[in-house]
């Protein structure tokens, strides 16, 4: 119906977390509406990361240069490491300017769903940068699921052996979040950890 | 915080419509997990895209031929013009194989807040393609909004010197619609276009 370069177009972008056959179009069709404001920027910036991103392989963040610039930091702790699933977790905790350790990306969680093994997640290289004995504290700072809790266990067995403190994050009510609407489970993890308020 | 090449990848996805900042991210990430599968065949897209696709001076449909598929196709029918607002309304009426005529598509809708005018739309050419009195009958395919409305009024005016059928799609109750969840103008067109059902 259409000519074949707009459906190879229209198919790849529907293909985009998040988009289907519809948006895709809708996509597609603002792009060439807007070829030098979106289409023609989005096409170089596209081949600049393609060409220049590269994988950190101390900690498998995505960036310019391997080490990655926050390897490299020389103002961050290299004493604390936050232990990540993804990338995009990562980011979420820089924006979030919490942390001035070090990050370590595991590159998914353990998943029998999904067959997702150790032999898939970056835990060897995880256990050869603690032979050095420079880290002693680790945050697991991982998702709260199912796939996540395991992966929580997993490695708290494998840290046992290491001389390391090693701690999980915080679970509990959301900031902003209304008691009415949580679930039972994130309700009851609340209760059991409750803080006192007067020590 | 991250690399200005990802930034500036992230920045321009998330001006795409129906993207914000964190699907933007989200895209970007998946985008770099996939190079072969996914970053270069879009790259190679959006490039062929930007350099084979035009407009149809006739129609101004997008395509790869001037003038387009639709206006070279033979076995369509001279006689009957269909006036869309976009290319999107235009792929939208062949999916449906509905129509069999000529298009125009009029490349947006007169608006008096968005300041768009007779001047913005290809109203001049849909006047000059009706000169040679080939088109008998022309079918207004606009959006059933205020500005849609506004439209069809306007070129219902221009159109009357010129010896055609001119009519707009029905209004009515859509295909599956619950009568509980219409609005009252949808409702109140539904009624006054009843349809007789023993003639």
């Amino acid at each position: 119906m259409n000519s074949p370069e707009i459906q190879q177009m229209i198919q790849l972008l529907s293909r985009l977390p998040g988009l289907g056959p519809r948006s895709g179009r809708r996509v597609a069709l603002h792009l060439l509406k807007k070829r030098e404001a979106l289409l023609k920027p989005l096409i170089e910036a596209l081949q600049t990361a393609d060409q220049t991103i590269t994988t950190c392989q101390q900690c498998f963040n995505l960036d310019t240069s391997n080490p990655c610039h926050l390897c490299q930091d020389t103002k961050r702790d290299d004493h604390s490491l936050c232990i990540v699933a993804d990338v995009a977790d990562l980011w979420a905790i820089e924006r979030s300017q919490i942390f001035k350790g070090r990050y370590h990306v595991l590159g998914g969680l353990l998943s029998a769903l999904d067959n997702i093994g150790p032999q898939q997640l970056t835990i060897q290289p995880l256990l050869k940068r603690l032979e050095n004995g420079q880290i002693q504290e680790i945050i697991l700072a991982l998702n709260s699921t199912v796939d996540g809790q395991t992966t929580v266990h997993y490695l708290a067995n494998h840290l046992q052996s290491y001389a390391v403190k090693l701690s999980s994050l915080a679970q509990g009510v959301p900031m902003g979040g209304e008691l009415d609407y949580l679930d039972d489970g994130t309700l009851s993890a609340a209760f059991s950890e409750r803080k006192r308020l007067y020590a």
